[in-house]
């Protein structure tokens, strides 16, 4: 096999580029042709036996370089990362290059079997995957020093010698997908097999979970339009309501993690064996041996990393979350004062002051929340977490409760301790309409507006009038490494997840929520999918098979959310008057239905299935057919 | 490998007997010689290639087989069952034929490499895989029907033909064991790996979890001793102790986890890939394909399954549920009568009658027990679960209900219903006391004595004064078939469930259960050791890497105790002299103690990692190593 491959790639018929490399301006000659000899060079020689060009502009050559593979390379590279693909008798298999005959619409001469966001991950693995064999440092830069093993790219990033490498948009594919999109307006589901193929996994997984989502809380929205139509205040109604609410959000969960299960297999990312996890770029430490891996790398202790998690980073979070709580109390004070003056001096002015607070608050809590994201991000860097997925579970964790208890501490103190039910509707409904039309222009349309003149003036500088799918490979270059670079999903699931805690938490007392956050998440479709196709530069593919440390943030919202709503629906008039003799035994009644309903909620997340039957049977099926081929051995 | 294989066969230099297989009286000469040439045949004639020899004993033969392997058959069979393995570096893996020069104390002419247990039960495993090829039926008894693919062993013991098969116990090696095990007064650790070695990995594990379990209790033990000698009753020292034991209960679950961990790591059954399961014999179906394995197996609707659990099964345990609710109020009315009657009527009688009603309550659960316990085998195997381990879990769960509603439905009722807590405490101490007694009379003395009473009359008639181990090999067999069969951990694992039920769900109304549960469980050691040793036939070894539902069943009852414990903390006068003013109050903060303690015990359990941290860089080693395995391929 090795040599066909050299041979292959010599001939170097049909360059595509895939990959956009670019260097700092100024990066010295020796430093280029060193890493360039080692992105081409031959595998058994330590290199990646990849393509590479450089970008030639109206400027000459700026330090920026084109990346490309030949069909082969693409293929070996394809086993390397352990593609899971389907095969003929519909089975999904892990790709290998001795059996690739045996897989669907496999030719030799088909370059479209692997999709181009696939190629690109390839790549970008092989180049992440490039590492230092003797050299002790980076040529040309004696203080960015490198070890046997020390992936090479990282390096580079690290010491800022590498600007940024970021795949190409395939403006005809992208023109297809916007159209089949959200092109045209239509009813009907997103194409998420075409966004998994131009975005990767974890982006289409994302907007299979917004489009699920969605529909999940249609009949909580149909059940909730009549209390406000009618104005439903009866106890049974609520309790009705609120009980269905409580199993429905249990249900969807579950639900969803099958669907996901449904994705993932076709995907082929519910079969696809983890990686071994390389130590994250910003990861420090003595140099050592790994344990598992036998090989040099950093190494750092995991107690100091424990000890720097729970003294430092867990009393921080805590001194935040008091003083979030802390500044809720000033509003609700200078609200109270502000009330004072308005009712001892009525004039404009007066009325006009009590605007004031919440506009003051609103401006805090968003001050609170910059400055708390930068703080987690520094902490949760400065815990020095081996792996990107260690490093990510703890920031998103941190965000997590810090956004949590701003966004409901005070619909929890004015529910729970002010007991104003009347305030409390008022509030979420103030606070869940404005966050979400806040969020859609912060996130999406205000990029856009941005992106677009930007381009305008781009191609302005260029004297053309040409349109997007015409610009040459050098304009189209030069255009998307100055868009903005898409951070992930985060935010995406921040979102949704408080989305979930308004609707979900005081469901009792607002019906409504659940209209609004479908309106929402309709148009929330529309300009999330904008964003990533206009906005941003595309972001590499990651394969995934689920939705990570999000399901678990939303079933602990959905376990939190049968308290708050027992305790509602405890406090409410209607269910007063049905004990007139005796608060306690209201308040035993309460809390017995909240245990039902709890213990309720856990044997139906035990019950139902995680998998569908039939992924179950096809997985089984695999798992005996390796145990037999190993019986075979 | 083949050659050798069959070469080595032919010798049959020293046959040691291990696994007996009993015939019917009276089976047919034909089924007998059919059966053993299949038992011999070589593998690639689909016969288990293993050696076989019929028992010779004064009367002549009498249909008693016993079966043995050549040291090569068994490494083979090792390979094939999946065993792993010590290797010279100190890590464990699967052991292979073609690498076992890399495992530690391998030596061709080292025919101890695999414990006697190890090759009893891959001399069982290659049994239960005899399969029938073109035979439609067993010969000689056309009503027993075959087909391609079935376990010939299977079709023999369901119809009657085949009575029982067993493994040899070692006397030389058991009475090392016994002496080790118990036979000396001693502080110690019990002999973990020598009753691994010998008994196998499910009822090692079941003496680690009780001994771990034991050690576990002694905190509370030493705790609760005071509160029993200073007759304390203050307030804040039950809740200390309360709240001491709800979280000691949490760490103790997820300790064991850990512990559980390294010690299935060092047997290798941690590693151990599960083999594809085979249906259980009792499962009857039409005869179809297996989407799985696509063999010819019998198949039967998941649906049909799910409709006879859901709609006969559910709601028969229910009943029963309510059947022995009603029967406790019953008890309670009763108990109630002979006390007026008492009091009417004072006299000797009447005293007399007090007692009769606990006494048939107590004799009325047996009853309900036993006849539960064959309903409940009846239902499980009436919904024709495919698998043993999906039977033996549904009839765990319904056991396991009934069980603790029985067992804890009378200490619910007197603490919550009738506010008794100077009742309660007198019931529990009764209840675990004597249940306690009457278990460790049931389970191990009476059989033991029974045993030993058959064994002075067989060996009366064999007109011998031999000890144990001077038996000859056929007076071995002989006494060892008529022995009691061990049916699992089972009962082993209930009676530790249900104390574990009485030390924590009521500990702040009885700190000394703890107490009588570790000097009870000293004594299970003992009594359970010599039950294994001396009563029963050796059971089969079962490689299991945990406890599998039990684990789960401890942590429910571990949850359920935060509720009851919080309420009879509630309930107690100290606490209500605490709140003159408000009970609402009261029940307010108990809920809000209540729920963050819940809270507290699922942080704990997700913080805590299940498997050591040493034993997760072990597997991520091996994990390593198989993913760069597969690169070089």
């Amino acid at each position: 096999e090795m040599e066909s491959w050299s041979f292959l790639d010599t001939v170097e018929s049909n360059f595509r580029p895939l990959v956009v490399i670019e260097l700092a301006k100024g990066t010295k000659e020796e430093t280029i042709e060193w890493f360039t000899k080692r992105i081409v060079d031959k595998k058994a020689n330590g290199g990646a036996q990849l393509l590479i060009k450089p970008l030639v502009t109206e400027n000459g050559v700026e330090n920026i370089y084109l990346v490309g593979a030949s069909h082969l390379r693409l293929l070996l590279g394809a086993e390397t990362v352990g593609l899971v693909k389907e095969c003929n008798d519909n089975s999904m298999r892990t790709f290998t290059y001795s059996s690739r005959k045996t897989f669907k619409d496999f030719a030799d001469d088909n370059h479209n079997f692997l999709t181009m966001a696939e190629c690109q991950y390839i790549i970008k693995h092989e180049l992440e995957n490039l590492r230092a064999k003797n050299e002790k440092m980076i040529p040309g830069y004696p203080q960015a020093k490198l070890y046997p093993g020390k992936s090479i790219v990282r390096r580079l990033l690290t010491s800022g010698i590498l600007v940024q490498i970021f795949p190409l948009h395939d403006r005809e594919e992208l023109k297809k997908l916007r159209h089949s999109w959200y092109g045209r307006v239509k009813v009907g589901y997103q194409p998420l097999d075409d966004i998994r193929c131009y975005f990767g996994e974890t982006i289409a997984l994302y907007f299979g979970f917004l489009e699920y989502f969605t529909f999940a809380l249609i009949p909580m929205a149909v059940i909730g339009i009549p209390y406000y139509v009618f104005a439903w205040e009866d106890y049974d109604k609520y309790v009705m309501f609120a009980t269905f609410n409580l199993l429905w959000s249990t249900v969807i969960l579950e639900v969803w993690k099958r669907i996901c299960a449904i994705l993932t297999y076709r995907w082929g990312t519910l079969l696809m064996k983890r990686q071994f996890e390389e130590p994250r770029p910003g990861f420090h430490g003595v140099l050592g041996i790994n344990p598992v891996t036998g090989r040099e790398e950093p190494v750092y202790s995991s107690i100091k990393r424990q000890l720097r998690i729970y003294l430092v980073s867990l009393p921080f979070v805590c001194l935040c979350l008091y003083f979030s709580l802390y500044v809720m109390m000033i509003y609700f004070d200078l609200e109270q004062w502000a009330l004072d003056y308005h009712e001892e001096n009525e004039s404009n002015f007066s009325s006009l002051m009590l605007y004031v607070p919440s506009i003051i608050y609103a401006i805090v809590i968003e001050i609170m929340n910059r400055i708390y994201r930068y703080a987690a991000e520094f902490l949760t860097s400065w815990e020095n977490h081996r792996l990107e997925s260690s490093y990510q579970n703890h920031l998103i964790l941190k965000v997590l409760v810090f956004n949590f208890l701003n966004c409901f501490a005070s619909l929890f103190y004015i529910a729970f301790v002010l007991f104003d039910m009347k305030l409390l509707r008022q509030s979420l409904a103030t606070l869940l309409i404005t966050s979400q039309i806040l969020n859609q222009f912060a996130e999406s349309l205000l990029p856009y507006w941005l992106q677009k003149r930007y381009n305008r003036r781009m191609k302005q500088r260029m004297c053309s009038q040409k349109t997007d799918t015409d610009l040459s490979l050098a304009e189209q270059v030069n255009m998307e490494k100055e868009m903005g670079t898409y951070l992930g999903t985060f935010d995406d699931y921040l979102e949704l997840f408080l989305q979930f805690g308004y609707v979900s938490l005081f469901s009792c007392v607002y019906p409504l929520a659940a209209v609004f956050a479908v309106l929402n998440n309709v148009t929330e479709i529309y300009s999330d999918a904008l964003k990533m196709c206009r906005v941003y530069k595309r972001p590499f593919a990651e394969p995934t098979a689920n939705i990570g440390v999000w399901q678990l943030a939303f079933e602990t919202m959905s376990v939190i959310s049968v308290v708050t709503n027992c305790i509602l629906i405890g406090m409410s008039p209607q269910v007063d008057a049905l004990f007139p003799d005796s608060k306690m035994d209201l308040v035993l009644t309460v809390a017995l239905v909240e245990h039902l309903l709890l213990a309720i909620k856990f044997i139906m997340a035990f019950v139902i299935p995680d998998k569908p039957r039939d992924i179950q049977m096809k997985l089984a099926k695999l798992e005996f057919e390796s145990l037999e081929a190993l019986k075979q051995q």
